[in-house]
């Protein structure tokens, strides 16, 4: 192993160190409320973005410059699984992620990408035996070969729909053998460019007959995985169906899926539906969907993906104080679903982004913890609800009133009282635990 | 009736006509379909924008010059219905809507604001006798008043939910009393400003608790109009519970409550949720949702909310293509929710603003009756998916197959043939017919 | 020539056609207002969208269909030449545009990349001989190879600008000897990712000795074409330096180059940038730097560049009005910057999509002309703006008072009374004008 | 003075301080880089949002629950002016700002309007006598009465034009009579609702025939004020001419009024323009066009000016590395122009709001200092363009080459090589400084 020569196996530091090869927040070995960094936040390493991304955009060519550039077909892909477990060893991450794409290359034919898609999963089942790195999850790419410019499961030509079948039943057989702990379903094309040439309905009932095959053939094979469903609004297509947790979660409840699936929540998709990142946590975790975390950040003034890696140290924070509250993520994990940026072309900024993602999430548990532990948001909360535990509120939460009750109690109101939301006292609270976060 | 003294009951003059105050494509009496354009396009004037607004902004007094200026309390409210029945016979619109407070004056408690509307509702009723125009729907206004700063229904203070359920009921009353055809919820406070100090759960619970106290309330007193939910993304809030049409719906689902309501949808809210008008209307439609239409546009370039004068014939016409495709909207009907522009200062321009609404959704209707009767995009889906009406794509829909059958469908694939979407031919051909729709 | 060997020379045949491969309101030989269609309207294809776009995007393959697929290399570049042509005579354009990549691949150096330009260009100026076709604009992408990932005239990299530079005086070369009208220059890298790493001041500088030394360049080889600076706020940088038509202006006074450079005003870069088409067009007019025109439109509700075909006929005829007044576009055309969806995947729907934008602007020009002969915007903006012909008002025009004076003034008036600005009927007298180019 | 009877002076009491009316960063006194805090960040109250705000929005009434909210007209103006001068010395900030009407009511007519603004003005000047807060700007508002409706210096009707002449020749009175460091410009009516009927050109020619009448009336009287114009794209108009810092930079210089102006850039108009408010300060610094400040922020999902108290220590920090760069603020400061929530309805919200802001700016400006102090961004500016030091670079920059040079150096290059942006190291580098900031 040898395709990171530069770089040793990352420790921590502590915050003062100028080792920029070094975690200054991330302690993995660090207890934080009972249990380890590590095992709290669960970090996982996307294949695509770290080993495949090549850094194009639309409007120019890649200009990664790779230890593996050189290599082509599956020559490219044994050399990429040598080059990941060496970079999941350096930086001590428990978890990765891949689309069958990325770990192997299409084939002419169906068979003969089923055929290589076996010869390195095979490869990296064997370096699996001899690494801590587990597989977070798996999923197939439906979008990016041209066949799918109408979609898959959505797709107007069922050739596309069985096709996309065949790779998904082929990814299920691959996470059951690799021992992934979910599986993931984006559909990047599963919604219209345009309503005028699309039947909205037909294609919702297929993705819903195509996610109800797909829980069959699980269970079948008994690969016993934590489905899970990816939001995202639009990009590629105009409209995505899974828009966001709660169009998703309308979705699911309409065709009877909502007990088969949680789901994947992404930072930066969740900004592009126009929700914070934590709001779409908020909403899965108190609908118990909440199942695993897409860690990037988006920018705010651009209008697309952009899946940079996360360093906004408020998102990290909002997001830890959800994911404690849920008890932790459970058979989920963070995901760096991020890129570095097009002008971060050497392979050593891979390892800073990794660093920067680890250590803005370790700040992030830590504040959060604090918080939680100290009660400050449950504080405000069970102050300003306060009238709910009590009188006419109580009646209300308990089901034991109407409209009659309740007229008659507002007619006797002479006057309502309104307490201050204090948003700014909440938010220079959360500076200071922030900023304490480090001083600790 | 002497408050539009410059303006006689407005008439069809077609589109050659150079008199602004008269219709050039709302023929009310015209046949399109086997119904006249007024029964199909059920057109109503809102209330509130059209007598109580006075185009104030957050930089700006209000500018509106109106007849009754110079009344104030109920003598205002009297004098505004005066000059709404005369406005609805000038203007020959079939509906009109209204929130409690734009009828009448808040008392200094609960019983006197009901007093008052009762004298209000009272003289409405007598004035209905003598005019062609229904009440579409009616609402409350749960949210300018000081007491709804954090919410109505998910107001943290039970004192206010109780409150805004009396002002619930006795809309309710007055809905039965005058004949609504339907009754509206508009959450425009039921959200959040920041999550830092909310309980999601528990004001999603009470907002659900809350609406089927409306439909028990309604059932008990008989009162049978279709209960709908306006969905908007957020302003006032930061995030609105009824965010769009499928948060809402998943809303709906998770509490018992889809078959009790149905959903208003506004351009302007679809826009500022990031969909498109005939979006939230398609996928409304498609669930069997579609109650009601709020009529206007937003402007795509400002993030607020504008509610101009619906003119933009495109999104006329691909509305009316949903609503023809409905097969009408049933108790529903077209309003202006929609305010004259801060500069439109005079009187005269809430007519000349109703005139360009009624025409661009009377070329929207022939526009769009003509593309369904042509079945200009029908023929485009059912070419498009054909692949579903045989073989292994009708297997698909009527669930004859798994993964397993599709696996093998997909191996015995050669080639994968997609066909173009063709979508510059089909907005070419939408220009024809909207160019279309004067010419005939 | 036998490219597109279904399409057959495009004729008007009017709007009732239903002939898909016709135009039905482009009549490039009727006059309006003295000139054809086709000498105001002066409509160009880009080669690039055209005859190198593959319908890629960030998160699929290309899906187009093209009839050159099969080539490589030069023999690629070659036949595209001949499909080009065999294209602009079936449409029937006028102008053509093109980037020195689009039409010869680069070399494994810059003399050999020299080369297979003047292979080309040498094919092109033959092809040129035997067409009415012209060239509308060239330019140089100095955008898309990876070493201009940090920009091209403000790289950090005084190599890309040297190599950047070189490529620009090749284009100005190639521009003189094609007799191109106008030379482009659009910054896609001229720009930042982020300002942590960015001397914008040095960048600024030396953009504009960048732009310095290519009109002096042009003089010294007696190349009169019109320099054209295309604005683009963002994408693929998070900021590009011309963001705007206004921001463009101020760097271009900064830096004494005014005189030197007017605007290519492209519809979507218009919309990214928060403003509409017809804003750009009015500001960069009434500064006379209004040069060329990128006929295309974007999505409001996506934020990425997304080149469609122009369709929107409210668009074309704004933008139209803004034309007419400048008396026409000069030396400029309308080129179609702009992508077959990536749905439309089949070479035909090149061929419907440039039909669907020629009608487009043909209804737009109509419409627009009707709207200026009978003054119908200019009746509006006298009328409201006659209190600066007479009186106080006059004095402020002619400069002519003081503070002093205008207290005195101010202190004197009893009332001040504003005029309604009339925008729905002004809307409503669109919507007849647009609906109106069809009838007549 | 006792409007705020439960608030003490607010004194510096160290992070750890659980007292919510302490500062935890701000040490007025503590030396950073040999000036104290206090006299590097120049806090400054903004009298509208704290003194005169109701926290109405467009759906609700006011909720602000104030001390004076009893008294009215000029009784309330006078108690106004206490209650300011009592939080003031509290808050212990050295300056403040206001708009005319912010002071005192409008009267009757302009000449009532002056006499009731002379009162005020005399009582804040015997209260500044004893009081170490001083005027950092003031400013008339020109946009709330309906008079404005269609522009004040950019109205469409001349006697606007005068009457805001009037008012803005008594703001300059006024501040020199107070001492003012500034006046500024705010164009809150300065633009369009729609082009459709406006003089775009006529309005930007009286806008500038304004400014140049303001100039020339201030040295007329020796008010040696810095002139700010406020830059901010939209709302209340749809397109306001001082959109952002660079289109209010081609204004300036298109009129000649560059060196009479600099810019008061506000954080929330900058995002509501595309920019990152660094990004505005940033331009305007190296064009030496900084001048002052308006600290507050928006929230990035919504399409509003929200003006928010800044807590964001990012922005904080960036904004602060861009004022330590450009040596300060010279005679401008940081101006809370920031309005509680509408939630945060109590007296006592107001100063936490203050506290939040100035404990943010004290941490950005601790971590700012030591970022310029260590050159964190300066050596890496360096490093990047460190190639226009030496050779071909150099004689770039010394305009020593020309497209003749450039072109004969690039086709000698062999390779050209880039170095990684290295994004992701800076922001981690950035994260250990701001949480440092707290550490230390």
């Amino acid at each position: 192993m040898n395709y990171f020569p530069n770089i040793k196996k990352i420790k921590y530091e502590g915050p003062a160190s100028t080792n920029p090869y070094a975690f200054k927040f991330y302690n993995p070995e660090e207890k934080i409320g009972g249990k380890t960094m590590e095992e709290t936040l669960r970090f996982s390493v996307a294949y695509w973005h770290t080993f495949t991304e090549d850094l194009s955009d639309p409007f120019g060519a890649g200009t990664a410059i790779r230890p593996w550039n050189a290599y082509k077909g599956m020559d490219l892909a044994k050399v990429r699984v040598e080059a990941a477990f060496e970079l999941f060893e350096k930086l001590g991450v428990p978890f990765f992620c891949f689309h069958d794409i990325d770990i192997a290359p299409e084939g002419s034919n169906l068979k003969e990408t089923y055929q290589n898609l076996d010869t390195i999963v095979s490869m990296i089942r064997d370096y699996m035996k001899d690494s801590k790195t587990k597989l977070l999850w798996n999923t197939v790419n439906n979008f990016t070969h041209p066949r799918f410019v109408h979609g898959a499961a959505s797709s107007n030509n069922a050739d596309v729909f069985a096709y996309a079948a065949a790779k998904v039943k082929k990814g299920l057989e691959i996470g059951k053998e690799l021992g992934a702990e979910n599986y993931v379903f984006w559909g990047g094309r599963e919604g219209y460019d345009t309503l005028l040439n699309t039947d909205m309905k037909l294609e919702m009932d297929n993705l819903a007959r195509f996610f109800h095959m797909a829980v069959d053939y699980a269970k079948e094979i008994g690969f016993d995985a934590q489905f899970l469903i990816e939001p995202k609004p639009k990009e590629p297509t105009t409209h995505q169906y899974d828009a966001d947790v709660a169009t998703g979660y309308a979705f699911l409840q309409n065709y009877g899926l909502q007990d088969d699936f949680k789901f994947n929540i992404e930072a930066n998709h969740a900004t592009l539906a126009g929700h914070t990142f934590e709001h779409e946590l908020h909403y899965a975790r108190i609908h118990n969907m909440l199942g695993s975390v897409d860690a990037n950040q988006g920018n705010p003034l651009l209008g697309w993906d952009t899946d940079e890696f996360p360093t906004d140290i408020y998102a990290a924070t909002l997001a830890m104080v959800e994911i404690v509250k849920n008890g932790g993520l459970g058979r989920g994990g963070l995901n760096f679903d991020a890129k570095v940026r097009r002008g971060s072309l050497e392979a050593e900024d891979l390892v800073d982004a990794h660093i920067a993602g680890m250590d803005s999430f370790a700040v992030g548990l830590k504040a959060a913890h604090q918080l939680v532990e100290d009660k400050v948001l449950d504080h405000v909360v069970e102050d300003r609800y306060k009238s709910y535990t009590e009188g006419i509120g109580l009646d209300i939460v308990e089901g034991k009133t109407d409209f009659h009750k309740l007229e008659q109690y507002a007619l006797g109101l002479t006057e309502i009282k309104n307490q201050s939301g204090k948003l700014e006292r909440i938010r220079a609270t959360l500076n200071q635990y922030l900023l304490k976060a480090y001083a600790e």
